[in-house]
């Protein structure tokens, strides 16, 4: 039998974070004893408690505590200083080493909580200089500080929202049954109060934008100057430049609908334009593309990364081929976000969602469910709006249209 | 060893008519022989051909002859009076009874093709006073003329579209990597010609319609004289009702996406409201529901059919519980139908689809692909669109405004 | 401003209902004090609080004590005699009326709590002789007594499993990255311990139970005695007759999956064998059909509701035609059931779903999600299991046998 | 006005190619003239025809004339040597360079057909000494000759298959009501053939193949000698790795289903692991891992390819991060691949599908429709089956057993 003590404090009771806590005990077959509990008398208040935790032996009761303290339990004996371990080669970690949540974690150092950078799920913690930095393990050298074990860690879990937004809805189960036009609407207002407060907003763009034909919306939308950053990937970009220079996407007339001869040549056409160019940017300047949302990107400084994949014809010369390479860049152009808008991908959705802090809200636009499903089982926070990209998107800028009409 | 002769005449190489029959034979592993083949030399020209049937025996013969038929082979040899036989029983068919398609049919009658009334799938034929009707094997009377076996059976199978308009995109794959835009427009499009010729449209939506926010959009189209008839069930009307009266959607209120106490509490309050009024016509009249699909549809005298089924609650009294009455009433109100709209609901269209014939032009709205590929698979041609019926109905009608201000 | 105290008793905590109150209380604006509190000191502890709840006026605060009740809360100062009043018309409930939740739910008469017989979800409250009877608003004749406001009521919510088992995953979100096997295998395992227990199984099927090959499965389990109710409808039947009589299911042979000519015939053929039969039971006993769920089902003396549907042809004469005896019925084959398999059907699912109290283990087995999501939105606790049900059936057969020959 | 005389000689009617020959001059408003017909007498006998097809100018005939040769249309005046330019730059094709199909396609050199190597969709063509490659725009280097236009180039469309098997129904609708046990069965036996007949079969298994709990399944397709190169990413390694050694899934127990505390730990330190043993061989030969889909594909020599994605956590070393060198090992290992299994995975499904030629058989089994629908849609013929991957694979498993037990 092996016990220590842990502290919560916060709205511990309507953020589900003290059930969680006792679910968490139970699950793991541990014990608790509630020893000290003082609950906030009115809804702004908060409640704190102070907990006897029962593990069978030393090994079982640290299971337990790593457990609590992702759900921002702090074990009281372990406000010592974090415990450091050398990375032993490159790229590897010491075997106990502490992985990261997504949410705001501190790391106690020299008897102070030092808040970790770069906040990232499933990372490592590396100590530089006096300086935790959540990192991932390929970028570890022979020989940093890494956190291990589960002494001086605190992790703070975001509460439920007191203000009434439409980031409150996050944890409801996500349903095709739910007013498309008035979440569109919400999701503008709040793009809109992001721009005027100078907020960045990243978009993270599918292909099925442009099959969908919602490439005008959101080429309108980077004019309006609602987008400050765009993730993507080869297939977007060619698609996008087919779409502006024949009129069609894989061939099909957007506009008649009507299946033009040699589809996929047009598509090929469009990557041997953007090569035969120099890039994206060259096509450009020199006037090869006039419209679109590569176009809207390079004429409206938007931050644009495209990442390989195995999919990839082309690729065209922009595209970062080396996946790991495309990770760094997409997780610089993420600093900072304020809003991130994933709409109809998978892929591209579900490694942004795992370079967030649980900090910065997600608005995933699917038609299939499952991928709203994958996302959050994953432990991202996001809204998901089960809809049809093609007609939300158009509704999006009108929404936009009419609140900067309003104002 | 068993032989027959047939023929075919019309656009069959581009109908995929002949590459069918040619198919079947193979499939119940018959024999053909080329006997006769005149090609279109243009593509308005009309192709021919006559052929040889080969079934090991007799019955061998008959499957592929009555397979044939389907497919619009006119079996030489039986181009001879339909053979009939009496009903045994009230509601039972004779053993051979011909089953029919959802394609025009004709029946030889004392040597003149006559076309049959009614045509439905899966349906028998019956000669009353020289002419015969597609009716359901339950509505058969002992004693009446069923047509059996495969002779003087005639059916006309529709042709590949020689106008460019959606409707000949029919065949191809749904999927959702369509511009939705686009279609909407084609769709708003059709609907105008339609109403401006005096076509009649019928439309078919589920509850997702109204959960969705769409139940101002389908009003409108009503109020527009786009809606001739509406076919649904208790669930449309009573979240339509507790829509109008509390604004609500089971218990959601559609434009704060708040949820109200007692979700379900709202919507057994719209039945019972209902209930209390005597009907949805009554409460109309005496102003228990000022706004809505349900109130629209009884100020613009459409014609309104609400179908039964287990999962109801109440019912309001406006509701028909038995399925077979049910049934009919559909029917009724599906004749002469030029264009139906389903939107969201699998049960209902599957329902709706198999009364049909498939001359009617049918589109089907669904964020559930397989929703439309079930209703192919049963025989329904019908233009998948695969959207989000919150966003696509608005959209349609706003369509509708600007086609309506062009013209 | 008006308030009432309130008192929760249990593992409010663990449970989640604590949490669920606060966030009713916020959801609806009001506020709220907590009076005591003692948290359960250990997991087995029952944990207790007494909370003062405030609202803008009465009947803000009734609203939100109506939310409350259904969380478990009890009223502390409507601990009394709950209010009567007569119903206005047969079908017609009093405006007030108390609409039910699907937990056990205790009325207070003559100073005592009395349990509800039949618990349902959105029903009325009668009392008859004393006792309260959770019935449908059609079913309440003029002048008897039904539950109004919110006085004299206690809802009993389910608490979190104590018992490590199947069941105390509900809660958790389906996903289709579950592993099937083991999944299936804890469903037998309950199986097994029911039927060892002279427990009650419930039978859900979907039509594509016989399209997905899985009928010999299904039959397979009515022979084992793992079966004692079927719920179900025509299209079943009907299938199902196909595949026994032709080995045909919509004329596809099911195990070369080659199709027959006029697969619907053989359909239409199937149901016309048993309209001249006279039933399914009587084509049994004239020796018809000879094997199939609805075969096993007679032979084994399942007891067999046949709800009618507007999609149905035919239908067979033991189909109920009129949804609200289909209704009765059901409800009536439901009673005691211990567990319910809902199969590949949305339909059927959501019904059976409205008529089960809380306390029955529910599982419901789709290849699309949202079925289950469908279903969980609407109250019922069902374990979501996504899956192809040729592929689940056959193998819970499988694990079945092997636990037999273990035991 | 512009014409051309063009020849179609094969099963051109029952395989759809002259209809769709049809069907392209019209969507292409061209027109057309048969000049003569010979059709096949019976269903072994080929047809013949040879067509005038007309267009409004010699561009607009030469558009027409590119779609009809894709169909397998032989452009008798074209029946000249192709037309070869040489590349401008080094990964970039001349203007008008022929984009290739996934048929067998041959290029007239110096008056021969010569047949393309590697074929695979939506190349460039590269002559290089006499002989026709098919190759990406990438490689193309600067200087070589690209063929260009539409002369002398033929294309072989696959035909019918004569064969009554499962190949066969390729071309049906996917729909998930179809009998699941029987298709297994079906694929079951068609791999124990290749495997008896020297066949190669590659597997394309997503991550979900370990959460649904097949990892045994597949495991024992390795020793059972069915698997002979598997294509696939660092999910798939990293999960597989952490099922041998912890027994869990991204921290859940696949046979208990309970939670593991920091499942996403395990999942990290299954990489770490692999890093630090330097890679997935060495893990096996230092008995790291002991069991599991990549412990038997190392211990059986199967050819393991695993490309990377932006989605990768670690990756563990055996990952290649660069896309396009993945791509080309892809490429390597699909070579002469006579059956090609995609289990559950949307990305690399795609991807090889992409690298196919119309040949080689191919089955996907997803519980998606949308992703089979994807696949077919982008032009590779595959047997979609809609099922869930943890029922499905050990069923193939034991259909292979009892197979291997009847020969």
């Amino acid at each position: 039998m092996s016990e220590a003590e842990i502290e919560l404090t916060g709205h511990i009771i309507d953020s589900m974070i003290l059930p969680k806590v006792f679910g968490a005990v139970y699950d793991l077959s541990g014990e608790f004893e509630v020893l000290e509990f003082r609950i906030g008398k009115t809804k702004n208040d908060y409640s704190y408690t102070r907990m006897r935790i029962i593990g069978k032996n030393r090994q079982h009761l640290d299971t337990i505590l790593a457990e609590l303290q992702k759900l921002g339990a702090v074990v009281t004996e372990k406000a010592v200083d974090a415990e450091l371990i050398l990375a032993p080669a490159d790229g590897v970690l010491p075997d106990d080493f502490y992985s990261t949540t997504n949410h705001p974690t501190f790391i106690m150092i020299n008897g102070k909580w030092v808040k970790a950078e770069n906040q990232e799920m499933d990372k490592a913690i590396v100590v530089r200089d006096g300086q935790p930095y959540s990192i991932p393990m390929r970028k570890v050298k022979k020989g940093e500080l890494v956190v291990v074990g589960n002494k001086g860690i605190k992790v703070t879990l975001p509460e439920r929202s007191r203000k009434k937004e439409i980031f409150s809805f996050m944890s409801s189960t996500t349903s095709s049954e739910k007013p498309t036009l008035s979440l569109t609407r919400m999701i503008a207002m709040e793009m809109f109060e992001l721009r005027k407060n100078g907020g960045k907003i990243v978009v993270v763009p599918g292909p099925a934008v442009i099959h969908a034909g919602a490439a005008p919306a959101l080429s309108e939308l980077i004019r309006m100057g609602y987008v400050h950053v765009i993730l993507s990937g080869n297939a977007v970009a060619v698609h996008d430049v087919e779409n502006s220079v024949y009129g069609t996407s894989l061939g099909m007339d957007l506009k008649t609908l009507e299946n033009y001869e040699g589809g996929h040549r047009h598509h090929l056409m469009a990557i041997n334009l953007i090569r035969k160019a120099g890039s994206l940017k060259e096509a450009v300047e020199k006037g090869v593309i006039k419209s679109g949302i590569m176009y809207e990107c390079i004429r409206n400084n938007v931050d644009l990364v495209l990442a390989g994949s195995i999919r990839d014809d082309g690729p065209v010369p922009d595209v970062i081929t080396d996946v790991m390479e495309a990770q760094d860049a997409m997780r610089n152009a993420l600093k900072n976000a304020d809003l991130v808008l994933m709409l109809a991908t998978t892929l591209h959705s579900i490694a942004v969602g795992n370079m967030l802090p649980s900090t910065v809200r997600t608005v995933c636009v699917d038609i299939n469910p499952a991928v709203v499903t994958k996302l959050t089982d994953r432990g991202t926070y996001a809204i998901g709006i089960i809809s049809d990209i093609g007609a939300f998107l158009p509704r999006l800028v009108q929404e936009l249209w009419q609140i900067e009409g309003t104002f």
